[in-house]
């Protein structure tokens, strides 16, 4: 490779500062270090973690910095340490990792890896606590560990999945975050059986992946549940059967699922991010087997409430990070699904844009118009 | 059998108003009706639920009233309908049935039967919505559908398991309640592995329980929790490694034990009824793959609250009836647990009085003195 070991000068979008639209700047990228790899990006998509941290509200603002962590690339170069890949292979991006090594990534149950778990304050490498993006020498911070709004970016080997060469990485690349997060907290967390009834709260992109769950697992009953009534319409192309807007009544929406399923959802995965939506997923699984899922990433002084009676008689609430995905392990399997056909990806990509048009991509995010709108990086 | 079909009458403890002591009379036991079956009970023991029904405080008061719920007995009649009974089988009462047509009884995963779910308002019978018992006429009532304060009571077949007769009815007797419940609550519900670190909130009878249940699994620490520090010396009979008194300490007893364990315990079982010891035993479990089992009756009021982050981390938090068990279906392999030696019962129980002396046994539990405490029948 004539570029191992060299600094790289490409394109990468920079977030100088909150809320304002990214600028397009040449930057250089530095060789990857022990147990690094430098990564070609050759296509990136946009999900809402990074509009959250672009805006930073409420966060602490890390910037300048190269956002970005759905994406699909190649293997440019590797550094020290590193034997699991090679340049040339094919790679997606996930900004949690898997050292396999520690005791979560030991456990079969856990994939919340004690060295790679997120972490969104920090936005350097963690082997040095150096970036490798400068502009003429100024360092540019890295998130969540990928940063793929770059041609080029350096990435930690624990936070890449190898995957099968023939997948097309403008689609699988979606598989890098909160598809992958959906999908696996229904298939690998609420495990509905065949013919059972599972509501979804929320009905974003992590939402309809849950759905695609619930289709994938065979569930003969699929109630969407969204504030927004438009939503329907889209989730219908999910397998969405039924759909419930809790603006609609005037009692709890738990109290309306669980009289349209004769008790309660057998499985409920809520994907909304708030509080009021958690509980209701909660209340509204059948008594005696209901396994509700939380996947939402909530307000940090919110509060989840209920009656201990409702645990008493035999329902089940669970948590999920990644879909509990570990990325290395289990998401070359899930890039298999979609190659069988069984996994659909075609329809969460609502939009394409070239890489030089990202702001686009944010404005059709912010105005929830896009599930998914993918970057291509090469014009 | 000379008594089928008849009238039986025979001793029985009466408890003819809130919190005062019971008094044995002769009182009069009508033949079994359809489904129903007459059991000439031989050994019952006493749990804490009797007591919390005699007191009556905060419950419907339902008086007079036979209470008794943990026996063991024989059938001495069966009604109409009855096909998997006779006269003779040795059987376990219990408080909540199996009716093995609903859906519960129908999921492989709910012991929650529709039909015959504890009611501990009802008084009497659901075939007719009669009593079975009288003196001199008046009805006196039934209590969670067992009544085994009696000589003779009347029982659904759907709240009869039918054991082993090998099995010696003084010590098999106390599966039919808390035992099982706790030991349930272990083996079926938070399903530790072997060598794993457990957590059991409470040393009463149902927590100990769920420590043998702990022992069982092959775990290799267990920490005991409780506000009694006298509870320690008994429990290390049921194989407690540690033990947490949560007044010791001036932070949250989760943290402590998170501290003690490397990040928190690999299963918890909360047997105390309390909403603080509940949200603590949530907490304790180590992310990643934690599971959190609640047991204890909370007050009605009583709500549970946590950070949902908590959930997010990959912990599990469920809730357990009867420890799961299906009546019918398990409790008969309980008991041969019991007889090849892998359960051991004999360490439950600490006291044992003639049936005349129930109020000793009574009192024995109002001071904590007794686990079970057997009454025996025939004097
Ligand atoms: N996007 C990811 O990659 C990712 C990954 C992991 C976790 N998450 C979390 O999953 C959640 C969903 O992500 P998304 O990208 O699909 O978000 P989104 O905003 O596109 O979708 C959320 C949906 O929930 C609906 N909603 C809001 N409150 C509701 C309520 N009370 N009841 C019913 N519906 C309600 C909204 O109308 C919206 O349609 C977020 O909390 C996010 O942080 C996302
Ligand atoms: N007894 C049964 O048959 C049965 C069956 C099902 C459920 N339950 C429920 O299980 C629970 C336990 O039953 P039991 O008969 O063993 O009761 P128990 O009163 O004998 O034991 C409860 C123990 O919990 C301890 N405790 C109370 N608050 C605590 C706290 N905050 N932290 C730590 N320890 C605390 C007490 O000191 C006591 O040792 C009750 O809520 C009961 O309703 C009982
Ligand atoms: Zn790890
Ligand atoms: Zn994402
Ligand atoms: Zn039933
Ligand atoms: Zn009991």
């Amino acid at each position: 490779m004539a570029t191992a070991g060299k600094v790289i000068k490409c394109r990468a979008a920079v977030a100088w500062e909150a809320g304002k639209p990214l600028s397009i700047e040449e930057v250089e990228v530095a060789p990857p270090q022990a147990m690094e790899v430098r990564v070609k990006i050759l296509y990136t998509a946009l999900c809402h973690t990074d509009v959250y941290f672009w805006e930073a509200k409420g966060q602490t603002p890390v910037f300048p910095r190269i956002l970005g962590h759905e994406a699909g690339g190649i293997v440019e170069s590797v550094g020290e340490g590193v034997t699991e890949l090679a340049p040339g292979d094919h790679v997606l991006p996930v900004f949690t990792g898997e050292c396999k090594e520690c005791v979560h990534c030991k456990s079969e149950e856990s994939n919340m890896c004690d060295l790679l778990r997120i972490n969104v304050d920090r936005g350097v490498m963690i082997g040095d606590g150096q970036s490798r993006f400068t502009i003429n020498g100024k360092p540019i911070f890295h998130f969540v560990g990928t940063s793929t709004f770059s041609e080029y970016t350096v990435i930690h080997v624990g936070c890449l999945a190898k995957i099968n060469p023939e997948a097309p990485l403008d689609k699988v690349c979606i598989l890098s975050c909160g598809i992958s997060t959906g999908l696996g907290a229904t298939l690998n967390v609420a495990k509905p059986t065949k013919g059972s009834t599972v509501a979804i709260f929320g009905l974003g992109a992590v939402g309809l992946a849950a759905m695609e769950g619930a289709r994938l697992s065979g569930a003969s009953r699929i109630i969407g549940v969204d504030l927004n009534p438009a939503k329907y319409e889209q989730a219908k192309k999910f397998g969405c059967t039924d759909f419930v807007n809790p603006k609609d009544y005037n009692k709890p929406v738990q109290e309306v699922l669980a009289e349209m399923t004769n008790g309660g959802v057998d499985r409920a995965v809520e994907c909304t991010g708030h509080i009021d939506a958690m509980i209701s997923a909660f209340e509204c699984v059948h008594d005696g087997w209901g396994v509700a899922v939380l996947v939402g990433v909530p307000h940090k002084d919110a509060v989840f409430k209920t009656y201990p009676i409702n645990f008493l008689s035999e329902r089940t609430l669970k948590g999920t990070f990644f879909g509990n995905y570990k990325p290395r392990t289990d998401l070359p399997n899930v890039v298999e699904m979609y190659m069988r056909k069984e996994l659909e990806l075609e329809k969460f990509i609502t939009h394409s844009v070239p890489f030089s048009q990202i702001n686009t991509a944010f404005d059709l995010m912010l105005k929830g118009e896009s599930l998914r709108c993918i970057m291509k990086m090469e014009e």
